[in-house]
């Protein structure tokens, strides 16, 4: 016998009482019991973006939430700077161009990030900068990238700063309204514990105002006009009725915990992870700020990343993830975000500890797991 | 004790077995497991499109598939007609217009449909249209536009015709590569007994070729991009993960039915709700051919047919729709498509009976379900 065990960063097991939620008899959405539903999903949203503002769901995954940032606050021509060091920075500079949007890249090499001050510095020479784009966490490496200093450089530009949050959101302090972030993009398949299909956008004042003079074309996601709906609890276009249902449940796990609590949970998860791989002599990837929502590990010297992804799903039917891109077979990838407890780590090292072994590796088995036991205890 | 029932058009009841598949444990969707579930649904997908072509599943509403397939064939300046005859044919005209499209309305009052002539006219003295956008069922009005018909006149020119059968697929016949039909739209959450969030674009040869050049901006909805990752059964951008694992389910038991039984079923249930209808005296609003997937009636004349809407919701928890547009207040819908049977038909129609009662109306108990007995006896 064998448990399945979802330990990709993302998609993220849902909880039980989520899918049983979500499983009830189907609802129609233009009905009081839809608006009621909404209404109370709404303005867990609210609170869970840390703003005050209207947050956007739309029926896409997270990259269409993304295009939907882009094509509501930017017009053809237009110039933006990305922060671009891993696969989602290149989502950014691949939508923007596709609109005829003119990017100057930021780049860094996938596992670092970039200062706050080279944001600045490109605010300072490049004044027609429209907005800045960037990840939150950077799922490709692991990466956390410094949203709250890139907020306090853009805030005083005309440039909007657009965070991709599809992995931090419910994971990482994000303080939209207090950092003043412009516009978060955000999933249900993270943080959220949802199954893929639901994605949000928050805009603050200036995003708004912003969207009024956007010139590129859209409908679909058109978030000023949805924003009306939005308004009136209702939605423009049929929603993901079933995912917003599991939101309901979803908004009352993460208030009943706290979100301080959640975000201390994801930052201790990742810390044990990472002590346990260093225990086990294993070198964790990002070279900056680690991500608290999932550890980028290299494999071995000379060893491909892709067998221990392999052995961790022939072994114990637990799926993580390899290295994206150019990380392909450098790396392999940890999720500890959403429906993740301590326990679910030691599972992850336990299993790791036991295929270095069968790898051939000298393990000293419980020397990872103990690592991250020592910081659950508070003892490291 | 009141059973709630879900009546409307769409969304449309999800049948319990589906509910539970979708509440089974969270898959990642870059997996071997998932590729096996993908590759089985796409080839049910071509059956149930009845076509050889790549059937491309998106996340997002029947709109978002709308838009997708608009902007993959067409480019900014190209001339299309529309068939616009209800709300969701003006929803194609809000698109092309959005991305600059010129539109040429075919315009035919609510209720009424525009005869395949009147569009190979158009296509005789418009030789640079470069489309005809319709609807197969239009959802607003309960008509069904003669889209056998508008493929004869399209497939002898260079207009590809694009057929929005969100409220058709799996509901009434729709022969995409025999009749010539060059786009199919569809959605999860009508004929396909699935929640809403999950649909889909069928593109035949000649629209996979105007796909090549057409000019207007698109990412998340690029369909020659996504149809490589599906010709490898996987997804460029995270699926619907759990509405596809439904749609395995639902393509098993509209496979068991046979699909032509399940088109006669849909008529079956439609002309009887027509006969009870009748039967009380009340008037089905479409003057053209009625669409099998739903029944719009005539409120009583002097009545605001929302009132019959709230009425069922009071009574019984029985979701219905009313009029949309300029049918609010007019008309009343009853959908009798997916997972609907006879009985569904039987308990709406006594309901009916029941509301026009209380209302004040003379009522014969049993006319309108009796009237509808005949024809499930095939006797009328």
């Amino acid at each position: 016998m064998k448990k399945y065990q979802l330990m990709a960063p993302g998609p993220t097991p849902v909880p039980s009482q989520v899918l049983l939620a979500m499983a009830q008899p189907m609802i129609h959405h233009r009905t009081p019991a839809y608006e009621a539903l909404f209404a109370e999903v709404r303005a867990g949203l609210e609170r869970l973006f840390q703003t005050s503002q209207d947050v956007i769901p739309l029926a896409c995954s997270g990259s269409g939430a993304m295009e939907a940032a882009l094509v509501n606050t930017l017009s053809a021509g237009d110039v933006v700077a990305v922060v671009s060091a891993g696969k989602f920075g290149e989502r950014w500079v691949e939508i923007a161009r596709a609109y005829g949007v003119e990017v100057v890249e930021l780049k860094a090499p996938y596992g670092e990030s970039v200062p706050a001050e080279r944001v600045a510095e490109t605010l300072r020479s490049r004044k027609d900068l429209r907005a800045v784009l960037t990840q939150h966490s950077e799922s490709s490496t692991g990466v956390l990238h410094d949203v709250r200093g890139y907020a306090a450089v853009t805030r005083a530009t005309d440039a909007l700063l657009i965070v991709d949050a599809v992995s931090s959101l419910g994971i990482a302090d994000l303080r939209m309204d207090t950092w003043g972030v412009d516009v978060v993009v955000a999933g249900s398949q993270k943080g959220l514990m949802l199954p893929p299909g639901l994605a949000f956008c928050a805009l603050g004042a200036r995003a708004w105002e912003r969207a009024k003079t956007s010139k590129l074309p859209k409908y679909y996601f058109n978030l000023l006009e949805e924003r009306k709906f939005v308004g009136r609890n209702e939605a423009h276009f049929t929603p993901a009725v079933s995912i917003i249902i599991g939101l309901r449940e979803v908004v009352k796990m993460l208030e009943a915990e706290g979100l301080p609590n959640v975000f201390a949970r994801h930052d201790r998860l990742a810390r044990a992870t990472r002590a346990g791989a260093a225990a086990l002599g294993l070198r964790v990837f990002p070279r900056a700020t680690p991500s608290p929502a999932l550890t980028a590990i290299l494999a071995p010297d000379g060893m491909d990343s892709e067998k221990i992804v392999a052995a961790y799903s022939e072994t114990h039917d637990i799926t993580i993830a390899g290295g994206q891109g150019e990380m392909k077979g450098k790396v392999f990838r940890l999720g500890h975000m959403g429906y993740a407890v301590e326990m679910d780590v030691i599972v992850a090292l336990a299993t790791l500890e036991q295929i270095l072994s069968d790898l051939g590796l000298p393990v000293t088995f419980g020397a990872g797991v103990g690592a991250a036991q020592k910081v659950f205890a508070g003892k490291s």
